[in-house]
């Protein structure tokens, strides 16, 4: 029910079901009144309201081994095709998915929009939403009640045309085991690798620019860091560790990550990033970790919000720490910290509500410093409500 | 059933059905052979067929009192996002509603296109939806048989992008009060105020420009009335009056609209616009009214179209009568008046077909004149021509 | 179950349901290190992984005689719609259909890319798809149990806007009869004609070019025959003939088609085009034939794919000849033949995959020629995988 309802065959061979999500953000930033450290020009954070993801799904099941996703988001009044798949379940144990599918790579990737705790991904992600998001490709998985191992090789993202030249291409490879995974109790290790090669151009065929960076909203067009477009880039390689813990109403997670880049030309870079997150629901429900996956799911309440039996649902409390470094050689990304608090409202299994507040400090050497003098922009706020709804 | 199958929980707490639009269109223009008044380039309509929508929308209720709409349009091969929002039902007479909606003001404005009974809205339009359509925002409603009150506050319109500054945003409050609504009798009072703000740049972020103005048709590019783009763009407020009759078979209903713009560097602008329409059923069916949101909606046949039974479905003749003034300091918009005429089938719940006529008279002092004169662009004909499915 | 899981009302007067395909590519190109003739600059074929075709389809009848569908493509992040049309069975011999709707032109077109035993089109669809796809029409068809007559009118494809001219428009005409057509018997003759014409500026008011040329894959971006833009274009007719036959396992299907443009201002042209393709299911599977439409449909496998029962669904090899001559007066668009080999394997009614290759050869006169040289750009070869989920 909670997944949206199931058209089935009477066998249970064949089921249809649709999919839908709705982020509703609001955003407002403070000190934000910067400018660009190269020539001097205004640069400040766009805040107000935005449809952040509407998506649209059709998922099911046909001849009882296999099964498809048909996924697509119009945020922004564009498409965005996501997950686009179909899967074969050769054995219990054993799935092949080909189609448009994220990379093997960080448990923080792998884990849905729905599902995590804060209203944006870590600063981790500068480093792998650039390269290393959804690709087409073939997915071979292998996983038991508390392991998997998922192994792929991709083509380029979706893009609407190619720029003259072949695609480049990639894999990603991810491991994860739990030796404690009981209900309430959780010890979850794992670690990825990923690469990408660029075309014979050094450039990337779906028209991306090859750089790292992080905006501070989907929105917001602001980067307190940015590589800049990587001249001569040629691969990308990047690898990862996690862990992560859960006990009752307690959970935390981190993840390291290191990305390598080799140029045509020029010295070849590395990158850091990492994150530590608290999570704490003040209702006292654990969170849902699935093994198979080696990730966190979306947080049940206990009791649904309903007023007339004054249920309130389940309130979670977040705390999280990341940290981003893109200097290296002749590429000034700047290196940040950032300190994010939430408080999340679960009002049923398909509606929870996200009060977010984030500062990003020891702002360094970026490309961004404060409006009319040369001070670095440091300090600045983000302020971030979201209404979320799920199927 | 008649819009679209619905699935069920067994206890109905929750439910998802899937709704689809299709207005396939024809249109043709005469009297059109116009240039501009500016610097004498040719202007003439461009006639012929479009889909001029086509709508998926997945709307459904989970946990008894939550309930979703995701509604897209994809006419012209471009994604515009409609109703995407969670509406909460605090109590039978209570509302909340958060997501990309109308700005609560005026009928019209608030009436379906799949149940108004001309094929474009009136030339009020001009100054409602370049600035009240559909935002994000919030809105609470309160309602009972035959009133509502509905008041929101709006963020902007869905866009692709920022563009450099902070959004603008509004709010739209809207009332209506229906002193006779029993079966084929009604009189409707309604009174809608709204207002928007520009942002820092004195402009939309959404990045549609600060204009009023009206589109013979949506594929026309042709605009007898129009502002301009207008400078110093500040703020607009709306005010608009309705009124609504029924009396069996026929029906009238009217507004009054006004816009007052203040400007940066500029003296404030007032421009006026309203409408009066009639409509009469040939075949004798009342339309119908839905007191709880103080609109009419779809007419439905007493007898659906069916040749084997010799059933013709619903007739319908329509008239409008309607007049826009853009003409205010030194903003040469133009007036014009309007007549239309419309006859429109309606085969059954899910199917009509509209023909209708227009002509715009008394066009003055406009962007655009006749052809190879100085004389004023009147008489303006077109043509229409539309299928219209709706689930 | 085949179509997707239907949704209906009791009586079966309204019924509901959702389709969907995925057809995702990779695709190989060789010998395709090229120049343009006119001046040099390198030509060469992008190859890599795509999302051929992503599709949603809503279908649904509604008032025991109506139906309606739905459907648009997200394919390339991009919304393509296709057909989105309303259709009322007056009698169970005559159908009248509202909306984009494909041409009733050239068997080929009418097939859907779900059911062509090919990765793409013959090269036959360089005079076919450029002006005779989809647009905004009625067709009128009458129908038996092994022949159908269908004709229509139409307006211009779906476009985002005009561009300041009334639209062209055209028809189409087909009519196809089976004297034989059993149980894996067939005997198709089909002829069918069409006419397309521009608008008053010499061009398409949906923004397309008027040309006719062929594309290598969907992504390529290699045009081997290319006529480039048709000054003065005027209006195209599209005469075709179409020969099948089925015995048993084996099938072939040929079809002659034939493009005569008149110019304003320049002699009229004639191009040519044609295919002969033969299909044998090496499993033994007849294939669907439909004789009211007239034209193949997906083949179902005897036994679907199940590794628990050692059952490998059905295979097919298939063979096409293809030419196109696209030389006429000043136009050089140039000629080429093909030759091309399918191995398919279907491993339920929803789920196939293609394995193509195909080699253009005696490529004369066209607008790509050999890097370095003046040779002629002889020999490209393409190989191509596709993986297609259709509901």
């Amino acid at each position: 029910v909670n997944k949206g309802l199931v058209v089935s065959s009477e066998n249970g061979d064949f089921t249809m079901n649709l999919g839908g999500r709705i982020h509703a953000d609001s955003t407002t930033h403070m000190n934000d009144d910067l400018q660009k450290r190269s020539n001097g020009d205004p640069a400040q954070a766009v805040s107000g309201t935005e449809l952040r993801r509407v998506r649209l799904a059709l998922r099911g099941k046909f001849n009882r081994d296999f099964s498809y996703n048909i996924e697509a988001d119009w945020g922004g009044n564009s498409v965005s095709l996501k997950d686009v798949l179909v899967a074969y379940d050769a054995t219990p144990n054993l799935e092949i998915t080909v189609g448009n599918q994220k990379h093997s790579v960080s448990m923080e990737v792998e884990e849905s929009s729905n599902d995590i705790m804060f209203n944006e991904r870590s600063l981790l992600s500068a480093l792998t939403l650039p390269h290393f998001d959804r690709a087409m490709g073939i997915n071979v998985k292998t996983m038991g009640q508390n392991w998997s191992l998922k192994g792929g090789v991709y083509g380029d993202a979706v893009s609407a045309s190619g720029n003259g030249a072949d695609e480049g291409g990639g894999f990603g490879v991810r491991a994860t085991f739990a030796p404690i995974n009981e209900s309430g109790q959780l010890l979850h290790l794992g670690a990825s690798l990923g690469l990408r090669k660029a075309n014979d151009n050094n450039s990337l065929s779906n028209g991306k620019t090859p750089r790292l960076r992080y905006e501070t909203t989907n929105m917001s067009d602001l980067y307190l860091s940015d590589t800049g477009s990587i001249a001569g880039f040629e691969e990308i390689q990047l690898s990862g560790l996690e862990l992560a813990a859960m006990h009752g109403r307690f959970s935390a997670q981190a993840e390291l990550g290191q990305a390598d880049i080799q140029r045509d030309g020029g010295s070849d870079l590395r990158f850091n990033a990492h994150y530590l997150q608290l999570g704490w629901t003040l209702t006292g429900e654990a969170r849902n970790y699935k093994g198979s996956d080696g990730e966190f799911k979306m947080l049940k309440p206990r009791n649904n919000f309903d007023l007339s039996q004054n249920h309130w649902g389940a309130w979670e409390l977040a705390l999280r720490l990341d940290e981003v470094d893109l200097e290296d050689a002749d590429i000034q990304g700047g290196s940040q910290q950032r300190v994010s608090l939430n408080l999340n409202w679960y009002l049923n299994a398909n509606l929870r509500i996200l009060f977010g507040y984030s500062r990003a400090y020891e702002v360094e050497s970026g490309p961004l410093i404060q409006n009319g003098g040369s001070e670095e922009a440091d300090n600045v706020d983000v302020v971030a409500f979201r209404a979320q709804m799920a199927l």
